[in-house]
């Protein structure tokens, strides 16, 4: 029992298949805590946008079992994400699946762990699991964000059809090498980004669409978790109703530039950010090189471009600051 | 053509008639900017929980407009809320509302706008509208908050039923007692609120379920928007997986702890901070008075009560900083 991304089409066939009679999959939920969470954010994203009848949402896991959908049974699918198998919550929420008739399908990167019993399918993903994550030798279309989208795609396109599914494929087929280049591409403006923030006590990042949730994970899992510094991953649509009356010419914002349909919502956060704060670091997907594909799906690739570019000034940040990546107080040493 | 919130009974009966013939109400969108977005929270989060059958989501305005959900046309409702009814990206969803033939309900708080024109239903709801929201003397049922809980509400149990239909109202009615109560036994705290935190830069609030809406307003709107703090809403489930790295003896955080389903998730929160942090300001739904309301209904009453007892912690510490809640840089100020 173990499957790669490549497996994904039947996977949903048999799940499909399995669920003829009663009724077929009518919800699909997206599960897992933090970075695991915010991998999942895409593929929620495509489901609320693209299908004209699956229920879905994106929840954390100790909500989701504490406060579980009503719907949620025989004719659901739950998507989680664990990356070493052993995060209680997303255990708990996957044992709930299991219990309620749910088809469980749990992406995980380890071959063996505490999840895998709760799982129907167990989809092992791809993971650059070198120091600082900078290897860059990895099948990127194989990373977990990807095969929640898959999930996402080939449950919309075998039940209602999606009418982009081709492309979508052609995408997959040609992200690992943008984003291998996106990440020479950056690499000294890495170190001038790290010269730069190596002294400041907060960072925002900003986005919009289906990659927000990289946004988010960079500010969790990197800023607050690896760095200890302030952040918050401000949705550019948001950002004029509040957040921007922080701006001022030293807070520092981190901001994602989406190819596709929300662009116009971050370039408009941009020029704002050009007029009234002066420190300011644009990934731009188009520059970046995502605009190769095509505009009908680039919307769910910018996520994985820039989940994968963000590593190159992480390192280089935790360097500046004498800050390893890997430091923690809490995580994994004290009881909570 | 002006409602209250209780008209809305009749509104959605209306709706659902129109429809009748051409396939019913399929999904239901909530949609808004900023700290009128944070409102729809708990109404998004019900249908999210307790239907069966209706594809739903909680979308900023802007988004909205450019990436809009493919099955949103005439078998839709879009429920805005705008509450001058004159933000731009919003009066443009109500816009796009009335052009794909969908049920537009619009929450708003003046009687004339420029937004009303594209609305179906124009519901007037309750809003303190005296300085700092101070007054306390309005009907806390009709908020804007609840309206969009009753759309959703009367959404669910007049197609698939609601069993917990009789107990909604009831705590409804007993929704504006609980919070006048709870402003009046917050007000010392709030004053030591006030001289605790007045020198800091960085507050963070904290909660979870269907009231985490009311802490990413808090957030956003005040902290941010009118302290010029920085501030992030972390999701009490969240906090374990990234954020609570930052946590040290001298982070503020603001922590909602909710009567209901999630309670757990906050008291995990709140039982960390109590070890690694010092300075936490604590709002226990259960000790300002909500566990009166049936458990069956509760979840969605948390964010009434902490929304409306926020403002008495946001006077104190305006004046305490001698920076007036009205003062703002840049909205209403320049072109963004």
């Amino acid at each position: 029992m173990g499957y790669g991304s490549k497996d994904i089409k039947n996977i949903v066939k048999e799940i499909l298949e399995e669920k003829k009679d009663i009724g077929g999959i009518k919800n699909i939920y997206f599960v897992g805590c933090g970075g695991s969470l915010g991998a999942l954010y895409p593929a929620k994203t495509f489901v609320e946008r693209e299908s004209q009848v699956l229920r879905s949402a994106w929840i954390n896991s100790n909500e989701f079992v504490h406060s579980t959908p009503k719907d949620f049974g025989e004719n659901s699918i739950i998507c989680l994400a664990c990356h070493k198998g052993n995060t209680p919550e997303t255990i708990k929420a996957a044992r709930l699946g299991k219990e309620k008739g749910a088809a469980v399908i749990i992406l995980t990167w380890l071959e063996e762990s505490e999840i895998i019993e709760f799982g129907d399918y167990i989809i092992h993903y791809t993971f650059d699991a070198s120091p600082d994550h900078l290897a860059g030798d990895i099948d990127y279309a194989g990373e977990k964000t990807q095969c929640a989208l898959l999930v996402a795609v080939e449950l919309v396109a075998q039940t209602e059809g999606y009418a982009n599914y081709d492309k979508f494929y052609e995408a997959l087929g040609m992200i690992s090498n943008i984003i291998r280049n996106a990440r020479t591409h950056v690499a000294a403006r890495a170190e001038a980004f790290a010269e730069e923030y190596q002294n400041d006590s907060v960072i925002y990042t900003m986005g919009s669409g289906a990659a927000y949730g990289a946004a988010y994970m960079e500010s969790i899992c990197i800023f607050m978790e690896m760095q200890w510094l302030d952040s918050s991953s401000i949705h550019t649509g948001e950002f004029f109703h509040g957040p921007f009356e922080v701006t001022d010419a030293n807070r520092p914002f981190m901001i994602q530039i989406s190819e596709g349909s929300t662009r116009e919502l971050d370039e408009r956060a941009l020029t704002f950010l050009k007029t009234y704060a002066k420190r300011i670091e644009v990934l731009d997907a188009k520059e970046l090189g995502l605009s190769t594909i095509d505009a009908s799906v680039v919307d769910y690739f910018n996520h994985a471009l820039f989940n994968n570019v963000y590593p190159i000034y992480n390192h280089a940040l935790a360097v500046k600051r004498e800050h390893p990546l890997t430091t923690r107080r809490y995580m994994w040493k004290v009881e909570y």
